[in-house]
């Protein structure tokens, strides 16, 4: 997927002292390359929408300072992306914006340690663990001037199908994207054939498996426009489980591969849902149960 | 403030196991109640938006999973509720929702064991901090039948002016909070005397006051209608430090004192100030200073 992606950088420390420090210049870095092709300044733009995996979202809250855009900071684990997007989309929409910045961040070693272990201890990975992306996507929104268009948005229900290991993630989210693609299908009368890509993500190869066997029960089977983002970012590269995850597996997924493809026509029309886990190392110690959501948006030429 | 609030729970456990658990009760109490006394069902609310303190917000992602209502997970530390007003307001306003659903929920025990320590150590508490408000406030957003309007929201920027100690946290946000009173009046041409009452909060007693330095220096004094929610809700109660913090702070002196007195008429129009610290206990480990943030609605009726 590299070369989808409008910066690549060798060192994922970023020359940082901590791995948090390392994040932040990823989202830092993403947000001036969108306000450089669009020839923005911040002080132009209306509303920063942003979050990240981090406890109390300090990847965005830290770039926001820096920014200095009135801040909506959100949270939506790794359904953020298309969360922030759908809320830019709707406050310029509404008239309340006139240029909104949505983005969102992950990385391998700060969600490691947040959420596992520090990578250090070197734990061996569940055969059904996914690997966090490191990096960082941001988009902006305004009511003219882009290649693609935010159509509709479907933001999600939280289910929770009663999945209580945190290496199940793909599985557990896969209920709540049949419901978020049932629901924006059923609310725009469309079928799944209507979008040249539908791409969830982060489910991985055994969530997105269990996605095609749920759409099927519900009698709305996706083809072969059906891809999943946390697939499709490493490849199946050797040491990445099941596939990539994280705030920016989407965005990466999305402003990257799909964005750009559907600026050179290869796209027309992309239904992009991303799944997100909403628990936390807390929740789960505690035995809960892990609840899950997916937000979609339409993108359109 | 007792005598504000529609429901006073004797145990702050709410009988349940953890306090994580008690504080998902607080949040999920609030919102039947005002689903009760508005007569709406669940699933004629389009949106639900809503935050809490703890990581990745699981009070709110708990409660969502309950209600069943597409929900907006938000994080704006103690400013949250009024970001959700903003938010829910915005929606409606520009007929994507006909009814939106905000709420909130902070915990002493939660939040002291998060961010601090648990208080089964017994750790002396600074004369400078502030005490975590348990409770929860929801407001239910319509286009009409409410008896309050929220005519106008300011989001705010993240302000940062170098702050480390986490036991400051009020007069690390009185700057945020000049900012964001600053540019609502400058926005809507309006002067502080055009409110019959402005509430920061949770400012606490040092904060507040650096605020009404803040505000004399820029010109724009603040006069006998300001107060702080912070050091309203405790009414200076022994052991509650400079006054109240969490959440749940602003939403209870919102939802419960400044609303019930604006549905009595003693009060027609009251700006709103929510402040919020917008650290981690990582960053604060990491000698990293205080971004902060207020968020702004103007309630008339």
């Amino acid at each position: 997927m590299a070369r989808w992606f409008d910066e690549v950088v060798p060192d994922d420390m970023f020359g940082e002292r901590t791995a948090e420090k390392a994040e932040r210049r990823f989202m830092g870095d993403a947000v001036k390359i969108v306000l450089k092709q669009a020839a923005v300044q911040p002080q132009q733009v209306d509303y920063f929408i942003a979050g990240d995996l981090l406890n109390q979202i300090v990847t965005a809250s830290f770039v926001a300072e820096d920014l200095g855009i009135p801040f909506i900071g959100v949270y939506g684990a790794c359904s953020t992306s298309v969360q922030g997007l759908a809320l830019a989309s709707a406050l310029v929409d509404a008239g309340l914006a006139n240029l909104a910045l949505a983005a969102t961040s992950s990385h391998y070693q700060t969600a490691e340690r947040q959420f596992r272990y520090p990578i250090e201890l070197n734990i061996q990975r569940k055969s059904t663990s996914q690997y966090t992306a490191t990096g960082a996507g941001a988009v902006l929104v305004g009511q003219s001037g882009g290649k693609v268009k935010i159509t509709e948005a479907t933001l999600g229900r939280v289910i929770d199908m009663g999945v209580k290991d945190p290496n199940q993630m793909g599985p557990a989210m896969a209920p709540a994207a049949a419901d978020t693609i049932f629901n924006h299908l059923a609310d725009t009368g469309r079928d799944p054939g209507f979008y040249d890509v539908i791409i969830t993500g982060d489910l991985g190869s055994v969530g997105s498996e269990i996605l095609l066997e749920l759409m099927q029960r519900r009698g709305v089977p996706l083809g072969g426009n059906y891809a999943d983002g946390g697939v499709l970012l490493f490849g199946g590269v050797r040491g990445t489980g099941v596939g990539g995850s994280g705030c920016a597996c989407s965005a990466l997924i999305t402003e990257g591969f799909v964005w750009k493809r559907m600026c050179n026509g290869e796209i027309g029309r992309a239904l992009i849902v991303a799944t997100g886990a909403l628990l936390s190392p807390l929740t789960w110690q505690q035995g809960e149960s892990v609840p899950c959501i997916a937000n979609a948006v339409a993108l359109q030429l």
